[in-house]
């Protein structure tokens, strides 16, 4: 009847028969699993603050915004979240987006165009290389953290502006971005430093005001970062730190924030709590920190190939992506959850475990992550 | 000191000048403003079994899903929602995304390809635009409503395979897709049809299943429909109603489902809660489109060009940006919030105002509703 779906039915029975195939596993609100997949980094997105706020959000505005934010959907309440992150992260101005995910695709469709070069590096998260590929930008995708690479390709553009973009923190690698070396690079030839600290706030740096900020480019012009509220705020949604004027182009121009029912008050309220615990309890920033150290070291003593931690995310390599699979299985059924990449996610070749850490990690559940992890790993021929 | 910036200022400039520089405008928690601008349209957004059940949801499940739907994202409380759209809109499965934008992108994306012509009506939604852009397949846009036109495009394709996207009702001139003509179109190709949704659920059909199930093809595995959470139901996210084999495929290869972080449980909450009362009280579904109906006739008395309403939306055509924009200050300032819509969301010269009925306007509200339009357009110089 339908070739389309006979093409559909094709690709999903190459999947399996790749070992690719991935399901849906849902969770029950209590399961008593140690979870160490989740990026709620600060353990924030149960506090009860943190949930009271958004009960509180949704029975005051409503259970969602009720339109796109330039007719219905900016409430006072997405002016507070807006100024609060600007003053948190030391921005000029914030312009919330309701996923991370549409405000990278928002800042690169509205600052790039045929006559905007990109320079993106490799390990960019994919809404980064989704918003390159909607920009009609002439991209150079640059080796990982290749500054030089950065400054070659700049200087062989030809066109009259730029935009260099890259991750703060790599979602499944989890090192840092050289910054200060990419905005040195970046201004030298008139480009803008584009930088999603999606999985730096909270994180990098002592108050966790991120990346940008920890490395002092927080008052530059030329710097415009992407953040989100579903990490270490515990909530859902995303949101741009540029100077106004960027702020001003994306609220006229950036069509996923145009076009995208506002926020939902929960979500907004739920940020604002978290942002607030933040500020208040900085040594939850440092915690996270030393418990990713530490899954680090288990990885270390288990023989599994890790990074020296700069943020949350600790992945654990093991190549193969049933190995993986069959791994991340085994941890589940054993109690902990640790996420598990395959392709498409990262290159082939990969596939890895990725634990992430938690500011509020007890050294009983250390403990716990290290046993079931050795047990696990020699039981699908990591170690052993 | 950047390029980049300098051309952020002159696009602002730019924008300034042309008359369409839009500013965000936040609403109070209760303003007294009576709202015919929300895309609200069965009034769920505040009724309290919604709200209530928005922040039932954060105290259990917490402020966020604390991770992307293949890892920690996805709980108990989605795979219940995603049964109950299902069984309400009559459709095999269906999959929860956080946005309706992300949904379109991703069926787009995961169903296109350089193989897969798309045949796109020319009045379609921009995150239907953004996903045939980014979907890289050869994209035909043809005349809004032309179902001869999508005949040619498909007849005339070099692909083996094909899709066929519409918006069931267009989101601002608020007209109906002929979505059984385009079925059949489809079917004699060898072609999917792609129906969002977003603006039908609620108001379509005798108990506001939807345009699909309305024209009775609910049950046809070649027909894949997108849904948003943020209107009829109050909330926020979206969703791809299909046979199970497409949603396998969307788990497995949709970037914007992949690469993001599940929708935030309170949202979740509200939309299972808002869907419950839709599937209780029908009468809600008549309701709006008889308000709709009124509104127009407001219009039509004012001598301003309208539509006959199939939906909630009703336009206001203004043409000129300028006025259409001092029409929607002039209500705005007498107490009446409507739409304004300018250039990039509408072509040039078709700045209207959009009205949007609701299910729960009194009789009295659409009387202060014609006076208040009947002073404003006045003042404008449009009527009177």
């Amino acid at each position: 009847m339908s070739d389309a779906l006979d093409r559909v039915q094709a690709a999903v029975a190459a999947r399996e028969a790749a070992g690719l195939r991935r399901v849906l596993r849902p969770r029950a609100a209590s399961d008593g699993v140690l979870d160490l997949a989740s990026n709620d980094y600060l353990g924030l997105c149960h506090d009860p603050r943190v949930t009271a706020a958004a009960a509180d959000a949704a029975r005051r505005w409503g259970g969602g915004a009720t339109g796109s934010r330039l007719v219905t959907g900016t409430t006072e309440l997405h002016c507070d979240l807006e100024d609060e992150l600007a003053a948190f992260c030391r921005a000029p101005a914030a312009l919330v987006f309701s996923s991370g995910y549409l405000a990278n695709v928002g800042v690169l469709t509205a600052l790039g165009g045929p006559d905007v070069a990109i320079v993106s590096d490799a390990g960019n998260h994919a809404s980064l290389i989704d918003g390159c590929r909607l920009s009609g930008s002439p991209t150079t995708v640059v080796g990982h953290r290749d500054v030089a690479a950065v400054d070659a390709a700049l200087a062989a553009r030809d066109t009259a502006y730029a935009l260099v973009v890259t991750d703060a923190v790599f979602s499944v690698d989890g090192d840092l971005a050289p910054l200060a070396e990419l905005h040195a690079v970046a201004r030298s030839h008139g480009a803008l430093l584009v930088v999603d600290e999606a999985h730096a706030l909270g994180v990098i740096g002592p108050h966790g005001r991120g990346g940008v900020e920890a490395v002092g480019l927080a008052d530059e012009p030329d710097v415009v970062r992407t953040l989100v509220l579903s990490k270490s705020l515990g909530a859902q949604g995303g949101a741009v730190l540029a100077v106004p004027e960027v702020i001003d182009l994306l609220v006229n121009t950036a069509r996923p924030f145009i076009f995208d029912t506002g926020l939902a008050p929960a979500a907004a309220g739920a940020a604002r709590a978290a942002l607030g615990v933040l500020a208040a309890e900085p040594e939850r920033v440092a915690a996270v920190r030393t418990n990713a150290a530490a899954l680090a070291g288990v990885l270390r003593d288990l023989a599994v190939e890790t990074i020296e931690p700069d943020a949350a995310v600790v992945p654990g390599f093991l190549g193969d992506p049933r190995r993986a699979f069959a791994a991340a299985t085994g941890c589940l059924e054993r109690g902990v959850r640790v996420g598990c990449f395959r392709p498409p996610s990262v290159p082939p070749g990969r596939s890895c475990l990725r634990l992430t850490a938690r500011a509020d990690l007890r050294s009983a559940d250390l403990d716990r992550a290290a046993g079931v992890l050795a047990a696990t790993l020699a039981d699908v021929g990591v170690t052993g």
